[in-house]
């Protein structure tokens, strides 16, 4: 397999960024909450030598004299760098440099896109990628095989759905798999057939059938989806993200980046299971590596499927499928011993949660294993969607935090009213109700699920409406957070569920110099105007790593432009 | 499987060492080469505040007056810290952790060793270790399994030969493994059989055959076995050594040492395969990471067995067994295939070869690729015991690095000669052969396949005796080494080998102040006074790792003490 930018890609571009010094970024909006959760204004932010804030300025305040370097930050708005609390780096990465369908709005668009991606790259032995969403294309049912077929059939197309449960797979795929009418769907997942016969829908485990013929990327291929990843999350202004399921081969990647210099965002890495977790980490987690850019403190699990695939274990069944209920992949036991395994070595477990079933079951494990493992464990709950509101409390209760995805309730609105009917909604998505019943809420994408953009994100939050403004007044707007709460969710939310308060997610004397500037104010901006937020800078650590100037009046061949060295 | 050192013994011990700072080792006899390899001698060692050196001084120079510390060296004899070309870290540390055979000098010794050991360890489910050597015992041949039962038959016991290649079983480890009359032997190795029926001995490839039964060391396992590896490595007064062989699963427990600070000895990896390779290093090799402290540069690969076992790979047929010619590995194209594969993402390939046809084989690929992969690539054959006098000069035209271990010779001597019988030996162990040649000497002990102690490695390579004097005047000595080419062996060799000239292997301006002090001159000493040399204090990067008068009034569980932490 073969991707479309080659090593050279790699090459550093570094803009002439100050060295390590005394700095001041003047003349800014700058707002950041302050330990009590509170919104703090000031003026002029002082970095010192190591990369940290040394002083927050107001217009009363003198700056010092003695300055290595000063930049006027021509009144915008700086924020701290804000945090994806649930996103895939390397996912992020592969889905740019693959076939994207995310932007496709009917089965016949996506198929043209495909037609036109296998043209481009003749020499990909297999076509993948993903993005697909039938919903979106209003088809009403899984798009097949024969669907693909007509347009590639002389090679294999493996193809993710938008919210990775679910791919679609051509006749040639299926059979270099060895896929017939006699293949059994696998424990966790389900082979999707009509009149017997596989349609070329692989649901949850059963992707992976297919999946492990897929040529695997190598090193290099590794690292040049986790530069594009940086150089996508850093022009959206998120400087850390939680990576959840982090492999040993994605670690070694981000080892590279660190021991050669190009690391820019700071990455929170949650295991791919119990294995990744061992292999990447041994008998504890280990320490905040490369300036507090990177850290494998915890494990992701997965308790359910989701939503738009039926994969999501629900307590009564389906209201369009009243025969499904959903996978649960962990037997009550099973999830109790992944948990105890990595709580016992120091890991905080992050276990994905859609259902209601699912969500009640981690809270119960929560609630047995608080009583032996005391101390502060911060007990993650992935997506949390869809909480029985008889849960609510308990959530509370165990200070568990539910790390959640705004423009997933704005994306999946009408399908979860669909599959859950109207009586089951009193917890769906409830990001209110979590914080009022005392639980903690982080705020993320998903990306490349949804597209990483936090801004959209807050709009969302804040809101319940989508890109287009509707439902008007927001889907059960009793659930919308306010500015600071969503801002706090981008940014002290994350930094907490990460064990990274203290060094991320505010800007206060002594925390990294990680910051944005940017053209809104999102405490007074319209929710169109914060959905429309320009980032201009994007610093990590008190150094530029990203700048729109530089994209401006850059390299045409580059949308967007991103800097990832640090000169060694 | 448990270990008898707890976690506990990884809190780590730190003697009040000088902060990194301008220091003085004054009133030593210091002996380095210079890059001309000519022997320098001095009177004092002066230390910059990077831990390296900034000058070399003698009687007639004046020190520094602004000093922040001073060190008096109490004429004690300064060598730059030696490095050891071929180990084994982890099995240095594992050997040592687990049941230890090698000082055995019968079978009843043997015997009564595994018996105290299984009676003092009754929680361990496997006993394993190794260390044994039928020739050492005088056996005449190999142990079986039912020596082994008479002793431990309630539990499976493995035991590896001295060398690595060969294992010895009970019945119950034959039984948990299926080992019937009926297993065939593997590629690559040989189950030793009598009247058809296995006798408990696995050559080569064999062991695996049960050693995948075995329960793999846990990552805590793992650190504490590099925790004991580098307190005997450090102590002996090596401060550096290329690790053979390297894991993904070893160097993550390497990288632990070095992210919390413990990682005290220098290890230059060679990956255990293409697949370790890939796994550790990526696309290219690791930088030097920890300040120089550890690098992923190479791979080893396998090209034949040992001489012992009879599974090195000879031209013509054993003297003592006129059937056998050893085993090759890989056959000539997939050999050059793996050296391919390595040099061209610029690792350097490190082949073992012990037999003629072996050393004859990798010194023909080098000779095919050199054409193609000119530049710097410093081809590294591993043992390179016996080589056909014809192909003697080939090494020096290619550069080749002979790789070469002093106490192996002595210590195979015997065998060597029954093996090859007394017409074969022109190109064995012929190390003042290879230097007249041209080619270029790496010096080494193999540990744990021989102890680590490069004193008894420089002495064998003056006299080609044994630590008993035997034979008088040294076996085939006009192979001896002189005392400066031995300690180059051991010092700017072994940095050449892996790319380290110019930061460690000699003590000059600008390189890394290891440094060893001594109780003995080994350009003036007897050969049994170098044996016999005490190791008072062990430095590496400027900072004392090692301090035997630490040990002497420290801690009486401990024969020896080691400084592992940096103080973070």
């Amino acid at each position: 397999m073969k991707w479309p930018i080659t090593s050279a890609a790699l090459a550093l571009c570094l803009l002439a960024a100050p060295a390590h010094a005394d700095g001041l970024i003047d003349n800014v909006n700058g707002i950041t909450l302050d330990e009590d959760g509170k919104v703090v204004r000031f003026t002029a932010l002082l970095i010192d030598r190591d990369g940290k804030v040394s002083q927050l300025l107001t217009r009363k305040d003198k700056p010092p004299k003695q300055l290595d370097y000063k930049t006027d930050g021509k009144g915008m708005t700086m924020l701290p760098g804000l945090i994806d609390a649930h996103g895939h780096v390397m996912g992020t990465g592969f889905q740019a440099l693959t076939l994207d369908l995310s932007d496709t709005s009917s089965l016949a668009e996506a198929q043209a896109a495909i037609a036109a991606y296998a043209a481009k790259y003749p020499d990909r032995r297999w076509i993948i990628g993903g993005g697909w969403n039938q919903e979106k294309w209003g088809l009403g049912r899984f798009p097949t095989a024969a669907d693909l077929d007509s347009v590639v059939a002389d090679r294999p197309v493996l193809l993710e759905r938008v919210d990775g449960h679910a791919s679609w797979a051509n006749s040639r795929a299926m059979e270099i798999a060895g896929i017939t009418p006699a293949t059994k769907s696998p424990d966790g997942g389900r082979i999707e057939k009509a009149d017997g016969k596989p349609i070329g829908v692989f649901i949850d485990a059963a992707s992976g059938l297919i999946q492990k013929f897929v040529p695997t990327p190598k090193p290099a291929e590794r690292d040049l989806a986790l530069a594009k990843a940086q150089e996508i999350l850093l022009s959206q202004g998120i400087t850390a993200i939680a990576d959840m399921g982090t492999t040993i081969d994605d670690w070694q990647s981000y080892r590279r980046a660190g021991d050669d210099g190009w690391l820019s965002i700071r990455i929170f890495g949650y295991a791919g299971g119990i294995d990744n977790m061992v292999a990447i980490a041994g008998p504890r987690p280990t320490p905040w590596l490369y300036d507090d850019k990177l850290r494998l403190g915890g494990v992701k699990l997965y308790l359910d499927g989701a939503l738009g695939s039926r994969g999501a274990a629900l307590k009564a069944p389906y209201a369009d499928a009243p025969k499904e209920k959903g996978l649960q992949f962990l037997a009550s036991a099973e999830l109790r011993n992944l948990m105890v395994r990595a709580v016992m070595d120091g890991f905080q477990p992050a276990v994905h949660a859609i259902g209601d079933a699912a969500n009640a079951e981690v809270i119960n494990a929560v609630e047995e294993l608080s009583d032996t493992f005391t101390g502060d464990r911060r007990w993650r709950i992935e997506h949390a969607q869809i909480v029985d509101p008889v849960d609510l409390p308990r959530l509370g209760r165990h200070g568990i935090i539910s790390s959640m995805q705004p423009v997933h309730q704005t994306s999946d609105r009408l399908m979860a009213e669909a599959r859950l009917g109207p009586d089951r909604l009193g917890g769906a998505y409830a990001w209110q109700s979590i914080l009022k019943a005392g639980g903690k809420l982080a705020l993320g994408s998903d990306v490349p699920v949804e597209p990483a953009n936090p801004f959209a994100g807050i709009a969302a939050a804040i809101t319940r409406e989508d890109a287009n403004g509707a439902p008007f007044g927001g889907w059960r707007p009793q659930e919308r957070l306010t500015r600071e709460q969503a801002l706090a969710g981008f940014t002290t939310g994350g930094a907490y569920a990460a064990f990274a308060e203290g060094k991320v997610g505010r800007l206060a004397t002594g925390y990294r110099a990680d910051f944005i500037l940017i053209n809104t104010d999102p405490l007074l901006a319209s929710p169109r105007d914060i959905r429309a937020t320009i980032v201009e800078e994007t610093w990590v650590g008190g150094r530029p790593v990203y700048k729109r100037s530089a994209v401006k009046s850059g390299n045409e061949d580059s949308q967007d432009k991103t800097i990832t060295g640090e000169g060694r």
